[in-house]
């Protein structure tokens, strides 16, 4: 049996809850979990504001631990590594996005918490490929959160091939975000911060900002026009885009990694004249969070954290609702 | 002195009218028209549909010429020499984006046809870099389309770097479309024509679509879901983007080259799972249309032309506006 903590149904608090997770299948892993970060998506996902999660619900993906039991078809792994798991808790391994590496945009990628049970336990099940051994030189109670906040920022630097040279603006400094900050500055570029927080200025200068600007004053942002290659967007509130995007250099990009819901409106005539583009991305391969790992270790990147007891997890769930963590709520065994 | 024709006022018939261009500038050249292709872009002009129009005002943005005259500056070209001029008749030389070969971003580009006199006349002036030489295999008399529309759908495949294994789908099958359909086949793609017209379904695919799919009718463009790598579209219609997002493959792209005035509804959540990118890109630069050029020779790729003399250019101008040019008109002397 797997000993976890579960919302009965959306919006419940969560209760100590078990259930048996089977046989472990051939290519799966079972690890023992040590930490777990905590994600604005498990709140979504608890809240079931997406309208996909079934209930009781186990939430929990950005798990550190280790590898307790292997399935038959597992080589690549030992009892006893310490391993993380992200967002995506298995891939098909065959499609044409798996055999490049491209793990990630697989179609048949499951996702830790939807459909199954994740890290809010003190076991979670993975596909072998999607758990990532953890560099000795990481602290593992503070790793948790680079396996969804750190590799969804880090991701887009290797995907576009940004240039060291880049400058880039991070809009949101939160849990994405402050990494964010600190994976733009180790990889060499110019970042400007946009926040509306005046108590996270002086914040967002020590993760690596060179300047920060108001992102809800349009003075402020208009002071950047035409200056910045790349936006990273973290928030998932609605801004003023077009503004933003006046904030970008020809051929820059304006990428979102937050899940804004309300549609962007967006200017042809606009993103026309500088050959601007606007993306999105979801979180990174296996083998892109194998880089981002060495890169944070290289570089000394750490999600700054606050430390809770899975006992305790009511209270750290309360803790993030209240949009005061600074910047990652971590649960422990 | 220029003998040109103008429209002294927004919307009013085109009329033979001189002017005095005054001394050549230095890094300039004279070129004597023969030969010029109606874009959509002049009617907009002509019409003043985007406010920025001076009367009288003489369009003409795609020339096919010879060198007339040479500033004291110039030194890359030969009176006598036929080039080609579009929609740029001039950059600073010396910003960023001059520097590294991307004129056409340069923020002082000038455009032959706003604030400056273009095409529709005997003679155009324009800087010594705007104007690309036209090599000798291609016919000068369809050639001009290729300055404007052509270079303009080509600069996408160079600006991404579009693989021949890539799949693109083309919107709109008129000026532009038609060139890129040529294009696109020709760099090796599979090529899906989206139009809405019964009777251009069989031009498509001589132009070198190697299917055709209704661009209006939801169940058509549902048959391609997640098949496409890039999307060009062409036209200024207001589709339903997200429909057209949903034929897009993982890292596909949907790409403007057309004035899409409404603003793009773009959804984050289904451009994030799959790493998608919104984009837009105006004419390429002098580098990327002599680039253009030798693949057209190599490839026989032209325009498919309507031809009128200038004498006739009002009733060319309406035969455009009428929506039944197949597919681009060419003014000769």
């Amino acid at each position: 049996m797997i000993k976890a903590y579960a919302a009965m149904e959306a919006g419940g608090a969560l209760e100590p809850w078990e259930y048996d997770p089977g046989p472990l299948q051939a290519t799966e892993v079972e690890v023992e979990v040590e930490h777990c970060g905590i994600c604005h998506s498990d709140l979504s996902m608890l809240q079931n504001e997406w309208g996909v999660a079934s209930f009781p619900l186990v939430a929990g993906h950005e798990a550190i631990g280790t590898i307790a039991a292997l399935g038959d078809g597992v080589s690549n792994l030992t009892l006893g590594d310490r391993v993380g798991l992200g967002w995506q808790s298995s891939y098909c391994n065959t499609c044409a996005y798996c055999m490049t590496g491209d793990h990630n945009l697989c179609p048949e990628a499951e996702r830790t918490i939807i459909g199954r049970h994740g890290a809010f336990a003190d076991k979670v099940r993975a596909d072998a490929t999607s758990v990532v051994p953890l560099p000795s030189s990481l602290d593992a109670r503070t790793a948790g959160p680079l396996f969804c906040a750190g590799i969804t920022v880090f991701n887009p630097l290797l995907q576009f091939n940004v240039s060291p040279g880049a400058r880039v603006g991070v809009v949101g400094i939160g849990g994405l975000g402050h990494l964010a900050l600190q994976f733009c500055k180790a990889w060499g570029c110019e970042v400007v911060a946009f926040t509306s927080s005046e108590a996270k200025k002086a914040e967002a200068l020590a993760f690596g900002a060179h300047r920060t600007l108001n992102s809800r004053d349009a003075d402020s942002i208009s002071s950047a026009a035409g200056s910045l290659d790349l936006i990273l967007c973290t928030v998932s509130a609605d801004l003023d885009w077009g503004l933003y995007l006046s904030t970008l250099r020809p051929k820059g990009r304006l990428h979102f990694v937050g899940a804004v819901m309300q549609p962007l409106q967006i200017m042809v005539p606009q993103i026309m004249r500088g050959q601007l583009s606007v993306s999105s991305s979801p979180v990174g391969s296996p083998s892109t969070i194998a880089q981002m790992l060495e890169f944070a270790a290289r570089h000394d990147i750490r999600a700054q954290t606050e430390h809770y007891s899975f006992d305790d997890i009511n209270a750290a769930l309360a803790h993030l609702d209240s949009g005061n963590a600074r910047y990652r709520i971590v649960l422990s065994h």
